[in-house]
């Protein structure tokens, strides 16, 4: 296999280097933006000595973001080459003109490392719809946001401070809007659902609530009720497909509530495997370089494929989803009173109320109180 | 594919009925103890009419035991058939004969559902090894010794109470010896071994200790440590392998100490991937035909090694394995006490000290006192 590399930041280098231990993988060239970095004069700065050069087959992609990455992608499977990455954003917003492409000539798309980063889940859902209906999906799909709400539940670290010790490890970057507020998470659910329901949802049809606003104090009061929070994308497929991003409450010894550090933990649940749970390293250069690793020896080996065949779009509908919420908001309301079950010191626990209606009640209420925080009960 | 069936038990009636929504995997004949179990007139009492027949080119084998398992999957080999089976004991205790076999007929062997149940963790440990080297695996291989753990810990059941339980859900056998005293587990840790290794150790070479003596009173001295105990296999490779079956205690808030009910949580380590752990239903009926259709599927689609390719056989060596134990015996001893490092109410809790060396010290301790329980702590 005669691989282009696109970008060689972390994981970009990682895939060169465990490409270099395996017979067959060749990185032959390199796009970078600064030639020394790469050996071999394999570096080049112009994609078209990659998409134009016929020894090259295989792309393969770490440099993450919309654009570029859509006109590079576009251009090399419209050369008829497989497109191999890790970018998810890219993924979630252009999976039907990717797909399109791959098909129209020939080529293989695939992006395990995309979700779950070093976990193998897309390829496991993948196998699994062989033989089974995969019904539900959810988990942990962030390595940083759970770090941060751990280091506040095990050291009783505040949001600032858990926050700011993410950054110093590189878990979370200088800016962690698409981490904390659950985008990096509800791209991840959008190629798992295309996955495991060959349903197309879009990106901003699922409701999203992230962890921007959580306090030492709700972290408190989760510990006095028994429950770890945990910001969980699911989804669910019936006659329609519901889907969510949102912190949720788990109750002490639940798998859910033991994910320590940056680790992430997806599930899924079919008709006759069962529910079945996926941990691992979600990121960091050597756990994602493997899974795009492993996409090599795959497209190498005949998968042409994406990880599931046939597609249709869907809407989102969590009308029929219900839950108990807890909710914290210093600014008064009279629907959130009206559902409430009950009260705490500061905060409210409601009945079982539909998702639906719930996500779009928070929206509003976010206006005239951007402290609002809430989670829903597991 | 057209199939020999060997079973019509819970798990062989299974993978008929998995296999009957599936194109092209054909249950041909059933071999089974009443032919009026199956239908279409397909059932046999006698292996030569599948051996025998040349348009079976894969025998699937749900019957479990040594005896006859291993003649029929020799013959089945011996005739070019590839074989697939759930049977542990089989695999674990032959895994050289039946590897000779299948690569001297240009057979497959698979035994997904071996370990595991219909979790895809041998598939997996496969997939790694192409691209990385496994150093460590562990983990909950058992769902009847977990299901019995953890009812003594959230339901406070004494251990006699909590077996009953699980021999009335089914979840262990009238004669449970073989999940309490650990053999089974210890299979599944040979097979896994293999397949994460490539080193070959023998069954009997593995140190086994088992949940039999555990009591309510262990259970209370465990929650007063803030531990949880779980049945755990465990192995290491390294300039040698490593390899034990014992009780451990985790801490709470650990993805092992969290597993509930019949459920496992398998494990490795690698050098790219890092840490991965698997979890799902270890045993049943859906589960398990589920991994051996997966395992058919593979066969046709053109798999022919087994996990791993190459095998060494090894000694199994724990002396630089230290780990400090809780133990819990009413005979004195004057070696238990030089290595006590604190005693507790009717329990001592040890320095650290050599797996191998305590592991024979508790081989003769048992002779003395059979209520002996002892855990390594995590």
């Amino acid at each position: 296999m005669q691989i282009g590399l696109l970008g060689y930041g972390v994981v970009g280098a990682g895939v060169d280097h465990l490409a270099k231990e395996l017979d067959g993988l060749d990185v032959r060239k390199v796009l970078c933006l600064n030639l020394a970095d790469v050996t071999g004069g394999r570096g080049v700065t112009d994609i078209a000595e990659i998409v134009d050069d016929p020894e090259i087959d295989t792309v393969v992609e770490a440099m993450g973001g919309l654009h570029p990455a859509w006109e590079f992608a576009s251009s090399a499977l419209r050369a008829g080459k497989n497109y191999i990455t890790a970018n998810k954003a890219l993924v979630a917003a252009y999976l039907p003109e990717l797909l399109e492409l791959a098909q129209a000539n020939g080529a293989a798309l695939r992006c395990t490392a995309a979700v779950g980063g070093g976990i193998p889940w897309l390829i496991n859902l993948e196998r699994c719809r062989r033989v089974d209906t995969v019904r539900r999906i959810w988990g942990v799909f962030n390595g940083t946001t759970n770090f941060i709400l751990d280091a506040m539940h095990r050291q009783g670290a505040d949001y600032a401070e858990a926050l700011a010790t993410a950054q110093k490890l590189g878990y979370a970057e200088a800016d962690p809007s698409a981490d904390i507020d659950g985008d990096d998470v509800r791209r991840k659910l959008v190629i798992s659902v295309a996955a495991a329901f060959g349903a197309l949802v879009r990106e901003q049809d699922v409701p999203m609530f992230g962890i921007r606003t959580i306090t030492a104090r709700d972290v408190a009061n989760f510990r006095a009720l028994g429950k770890t929070c945990k910001l969980i994308a699911s989804a669910e497929a019936g006659k329609t497909v519901s889907a969510s991003v949102e912190p949720v409450l788990y109750s002490a010894g639940t798998p859910e509530s033991a994910i320590p550090e940056n680790f992430n933990l997806v599930s899924f649940e079919s008709t006759n495997a069962g529910h079945q749970s996926y941990y691992g390293q979600g990121a960091g250069r050597y756990p994602t370089a493997y899974n795009m690793v492993q996409d090599c020896l795959d497209v190498r080996s005949g998968t042409r494929r994406f990880y599931t065949k046939d597609f249709v779009r869907a809407e989102v509908d969590n009308t029929n989803v219900f839950r108990h919420y807890y909710v914290r908001t210093n600014a008064e309301d009279a629907w959130l009173d009206s559902v409430a079950a009950a009260k705490g010191d500061g905060f409210a626990v409601t009945a079982a109320i539909s998702q639906a209606k719930f996500h779009e009640w928070a929206a509003v209420q976010r206006q005239s109180d951007p402290t609002l925080f809430f989670a829903a009960l597991q």
